[in-house]
């Protein structure tokens, strides 16, 4: 179909392939034993496999039927009491109910981003964030992370040498994926000022939040200044209950519901109703805050022993972020010859799985790093597949 | 938020926007009776929902994990036995699976259109997919319906005065929403040539197909010329099963299936896995065809009671197709002076929901027809409904 022009920006199509062929690599060696690191997503022990199938076999009029746009009533419901349990008081005409956080993005990104917008991420940042902004034809801009997040003071300079502001900030507050690291209270403050001086949306990407395991909350930009119509904040139930469900809610301005449900009713009608329902039931039960005290206890233990892991068999050799939740710690490697994209092929034949870190940005950038997911694998697995990356680095570099 | 510019096409929100109103009108109402014949969806009693309920609490692994973007496995294998069945052999590398063949839509129209493409659609034609297509900034050029489906012939005139051709037309070939007219064998095989001539992808939405209670069934495009890259087809189970669930697919060009993973990966990275599996388990379970015989014909029985309360109510007032199948007759008054923008609060008031002409058109066309769905009622309803119709519109013209 070579005559047939594609819109989807070619970039973005190989940011995500590569992901895509890290997945394909896998499956095509399932014969044999990987420790894997590399999706972000529970594992089926760490989920509440029997309670939700219980829940999906409920009886609910209407469950099979089209559902309305925003979301089932009782859903939104219980999303407002998860915020505010969060201190954070919304309401329902601020809801819209999506199709897991990456629908929230799509909406975001199809809302406000006009082909050529400037739009700030987060170097690195979540691979398909930026591969939704591109796709809407986006100039992406990277900004630098440190250990307190998006280093909001380097964002004047930026602006100023782009010669525009932004339309968009994309942010992922909270042990952000791919970094693990958290943005300061400080600098939340001082990135909601430089929005209303910009005139620029804050695409506010929060999928760990409530997989915190140290230190103590940090005030969503929401809760910092509830009503500001630039926070459009991303939420969804994958990391904190099932990524397959795909059920998560955007909460943003009431000027923009009808919008909102207009572009997503062009894009999938509604959200699965019985996954919504399920969702639902299980919040309505009074689940979710046990199944988080558990799974977040074994994630506390499992960040431990990855770092613990780190310092026994590469110690100076590489820095790693030591978030306080999620899901991700991001390695970087103090020999700057060592490069991850080479390094995958090589680690999979030891029986490693990681995402490298070029995967995270559309520059190119990070080859000298890649992420680590620690919340799937047990200790044990976790010491034999850092112990199977050193013995890949060490291949690699014997090789050259 | 004035201050942000929308990216959303204006016009798709309105026209989208008008559905929408007549929802929430009929929901404000719930409190006295209406007959619906507005909504275009099976009903609770027309959905297998005990079924559906028993299959969507069976343990599998991996249910609530991230399933592969293309889709699960033995459900594409169910789809492709769907498909051989109905003549067509596909293979699984040119199979997607979608949320709801909604998406299918928005996938094709990332995928092929960029802003100021010229797409040929049917008018009237489905409301959502208009406004998929404004949204990635399409040029609709309005082509004519007959008896027959499209009216091909007048295509190249069409498009000479365009003075380029098309990038994409966009039909629905079988019992069309929402007229409920079906594409005669011979067009569709015309329909190929220009879309070849021209280089032109022609989106194949078809969600009623497998409805059909009258006639012989006529060779979908991918049957006639199967492997034609130019065929991209769109379908889904919300029709034919329950569109609540949210699970469609994507038949197309194999070379096209790393770019609709890619877009499918930055839309909502995969489609639901427990509504897949509810769908896969049920098919896998023979359940369909059982299903589809019990409904098609009770469909035929409530079409055939809405053109005969057509007749005794209206009598010459108005023009009815008589479609083969699906859920949807159209309606054109002969009396030029009804205009069923107005007439859908009177009408509303009298006890009966429709959806006007009007939303079927991004040109403001077709305010002396509207959209009647006979598949959601009873026969007796049927008479009552078409009975309040006839009221509402002697009201209407009485008070002009």
């Amino acid at each position: 179909m070579a005559d047939v022009k594609l819109r989807l920006a070619e970039r973005a199509a190989d940011l995500i392939g590569s992901i895509i062929d890290s997945s394909t690599s896998l499956l095509a060696r399932q014969t044999h034993d990987i420790v894997r690191f590399a999706m972000g997503a529970p594992s089926d022990d760490l989920m509440p496999v029997e309670l939700l199938d219980r829940y999906a076999a409920y009886t609910v009029p209407g469950k099979y039927g089209y559902g309305s746009t925003e979301g089932e009533p009782d859903l939104v419901e219980e999303v407002l009491k998860i915020q505010a349990e969060q201190n954070y008081s919304s309401s329902a005409d601020r809801i819209t109910i999506t199709t897991g956080g990456m629908q929230g993005l799509d909406l975001a990104c199809k809302l406000f981003i006009d082909p050529g917008d400037l739009v700030i991420v987060e170097g690195p940042t979540y691979t398909n964030g930026n591969a939704t902004a591109l796709s809407y034809g986006a100039a992406l801009l990277e900004a630098p992370l440190d250990e307190d997040g998006l280093v909001v003071e380097a964002l004047p300079d930026l602006v100023a040498r782009a010669g525009r502001p932004p339309k968009v900030i994309y942010t992922i507050p909270n042990f952000q994926n791919p970094s693990g690291v958290t943005l300061s209270s400080h600098r939340r403050e001082q990135l909601l000022e430089l929005a209303a001086r910009w005139g620029s949306v804050i695409i506010d990407d929060d999928p760990y939040g409530l997989l915190r395991f140290e230190n103590s909350p940090i005030p969503a930009l929401n809760e910092i200044d509830p009503g500001n119509a630039h926070i459009f904040s991303v939420r969804t139930f994958s990391k904190i209950l099932a990524p397959g469900l795909r059920v998560g809610w955007v909460d943003a301005d009431p000027s923009l519901r009808p919008l909102l449900i207009n572009a997503k009713q062009a894009m999938d009608t509604c959200t699965s109703v019985p996954a919504q329902r399920t969702v639902a039931d299980f919040l309505a039960g009074g689940n979710l805050q046990p199944h988080l005290d558990r799974v977040v206890g074994l994630y506390r233990e499992r960040k431990q022993a990855m770092r613990v892991a780190l310092e026994r068999h590469f110690g100076d050799a590489v820095r790693a972020t030591d978030p306080d939740g999620g899901f991700f710690l991001w390695v970087t490697f103090t020999d700057s010859e060592v490069d991850t994209d080479a390094l995958f092929e090589v680690a999979l034949a030891e029986g490693v799985a990681y995402i490298p870190g070029s995967a995270f940005s559309t520059n190119g950038h990070f080859r000298d790093a890649l992420r680590l997911c620690f919340a799937t694998s047990t200790p044990d697995r976790i010491d034999e597949g850092i112990l199977r990356l050193k013995r890949a680095v060490d291949k690699a570099g014997g090789s050259r």
